[in-house]
């Protein structure tokens, strides 16, 4: 794919693919407008009809594995005292996101709200948004309510992680060797839908992601994504929309498995539960972001013994740690898994937390080298 | 620079400059432990001489603009109750970068904790280290008493920030166009040192640093760097110790200026400082890590009514806001410039910040657009 002229750099225009997704999108927001005002035109009370983003409207579709939102919807109205500012500031943002379309640009959730600030006409000084946390709770009820991702209203989350392995992309038409790029890495965009990033030559047979850059750059350094054929990202703590997204994307469209090594603790294991089923507060995003068949290659808890590792490793459970993880092992998707019950049973009874960096202990390269090989090999997992 | 054939690929050995560097290194290491052993068989009391990591023991050099480390030096003998911990903890991570140099492998500063972490024999469960933050002044000492920085011992800080624009840099032996690095960047690594590092082809007339990720995405977007000829990076906030020493090496190798882009608040101008002089808990990096003529081109405290703004982008000062204010001004090299006290003096009149993202309540790409290009123009900047 050949480079933007400069002509065509202001933004990330020019191909059909963007087209066709930011038609689709912006179809949404007019057909939203215009019931809006037909509604009012036509005499009757303006209001917009809201997806319910709750606990209480979350479904866990164990067939596919994945949260799903139920059908529970709230309505906004017009004339309704308490209603009256949401509303505005939802077409406030509709709005926005179609300034951001039409003008083929992006914005940060930050961007979005000091975007949508100003004093309303008419008043002594009311704001359209009291902080950033009201503007983006109203950003999550468009997305809901258009069906459409953040990343289909221009919007990007925090951009963060790595990857590097045996892939070549294209990104926004600049061509990425992912096997030459030192022991820096490809930095991970924010939105890596496919009008941006494409998926060109990859030999990689799986996906090895790990939680902490420091971990990456123990297995960059001992290449053991050209030594075993895969693609090693890392996700600086819990991976961010756009690593869930393109894990996603290997997942689905290059059939390859994603396998997580975390650390021995809740924490660890929620990151895993968010990549696996996706989160609770956004589960109307798990149907693009959550990757059902991901899989715990470790650390567990059995490793202490398993691996012969001394207590050095050993990070005592405090009483959070232990409450984290009842609640955790309560998950629709772990309560029915014996492996899961098993595992966070362990870490209980072990009472203590591992982390992967703890396997230093054994030898630097322990990991690269013993741990993870033999763990593929043996296909010991947790689902 | 050929790719390393994977004979070679363990590790980041095999040219010339590693080896150089690591053998002056080893040197070091070899003449501290020849020292400790000369005097313990020559009947003299075990004892090594650690300079002063104090703030009493730091120096403002002003006609070098860095903060240097003064002459205070401590002891720390094997017989001495006090001390004897210490020592051995000292001799105990002198050896391990003795077996990482030696391997030809990095480790973090959390893999160094477990690496040196084990039971002390003949103890009750003593153990090596009580905690990291224990372990990593042992480092710190070692880094002053050895003169050699943290990277150079092999041992990696934080992974974070990204870079693009009109370079061409070689990463490990892999050639990395940072022209065509789409919307994600080249992910700056922990340790740049020359021997990982090195500048191939650099069209570019200066740098320009922003603090977020976010406004770099915004400045990538809108290729600032294609039509202004620079490079971009970020820090995603107080940049690492891997940021800041690329940034000096392109500052100091390739004579480029270096502008900060920064929010307007204490944060962002300590940010600066740090950018620009050092810390002053790490004075000893200054050295090799501060860039005396980095300049601070933004968001100053006269923008509000020089740029039209509105009060949308006002953020009030809290009273620890005003402490730190208050705190930087007195820095020396701050006290001794008019324009800082200027700028800082603004901020506390207004009894508002500003952040670089509020720019958008102008125009999405003001930032982009207007506000850089005018004030590079104009060499409107803080020293």
């Amino acid at each position: 794919m050949a480079k933007k002229s400069s002509a065509e750099s202001q933004g990330r225009g020019g191909n059909s693919a963007v087209k066709a997704r930011d038609k689709a999108t912006l179809g949404k927001i007019v057909d939203f407008a215009d019931d809006v005002a037909a509604k009012t035109f036509g005499g009757r009370e303006p209001k917009i009809d809201i997806p319910t983003r709750t606990k209480s409207n979350t479904i866990w579709n164990k067939k596919r594995g994945i949260l799903q939102m139920g059908d529970a919807v709230s309505q906004r109205e017009l004339f309704n005292l308490n209603q009256a500012k949401q509303f505005m500031q939802t077409c406030l943002h509709s709005n926005s996101v179609k300034q951001l379309i039409d003008a083929d640009k992006t914005l940060s959730l930050r961007g979005m709200f000091y975007k949508g600030l100003h004093t309303v006409a008419g008043t002594k000084g009311e704001k359209t948004f009291g902080d950033q946390d009201e503007s983006d709770g109203i950003l999550e009820d468009l997305e809901v309510s258009l069906e459409a991702l953040r990343e289909e209203l221009h919007i990007y989350a925090k951009k963060r992680g790595t990857m590097i392995g045996n892939i070549t992309i294209v990104d926004n038409g600049d061509e990425i060797d992912c096997r030459r790029m030192g022991t820096g890495g490809y930095a991970i965009p924010g939105i890596v839908e496919p009008d941006v990033i494409q998926f060109k030559r990859c030999e990689a047979k799986f996906v090895l992601h790990v939680e902490k850059d420091t971990v990456w750059g123990r297995f960059n350094e001992d290449r053991f994504w050209e030594k075993h054929n895969c693609i090693l990202t890392e996700g600086s703590g819990q991976p961010t929309r756009g690593v869930r997204r393109l894990l996603r994307r290997l997942n689905q469209e290059l059939n390859l498995p994603i396998y997580c090594l975390l650390d021995c603790d809740p924490w660890g294991h929620y990151i895993f539960s968010v990549i696996k089923q996706g989160s609770i507060s956004l589960a109307f995003e798990s149907e693009r972001l959550a990757i059902p068949d991901a899989k715990f290659i470790g650390i567990r808890s059995k490793d202490y013994r398993a691996c012969g590792l001394s207590d050095d490793v050993q990070i005592d459970l405090n009483d959070n740690d232990i409450k984290r993880a009842k609640e955790i092992a309560a998950y629709p998707w772990f309560a029915g898994d014996k492996g899961w019950q098993r595992e966070i049973e362990g870490l209980l009874t072990n009472g203590f937390k591992m982390e992967v960096e703890s396997l230093i202990t054994k030898d630097i390269s322990y990991v690269t080298e013993e741990y993870v090989p033999q763990r593929l090999k043996a296909k010991d997992w947790l689902d």
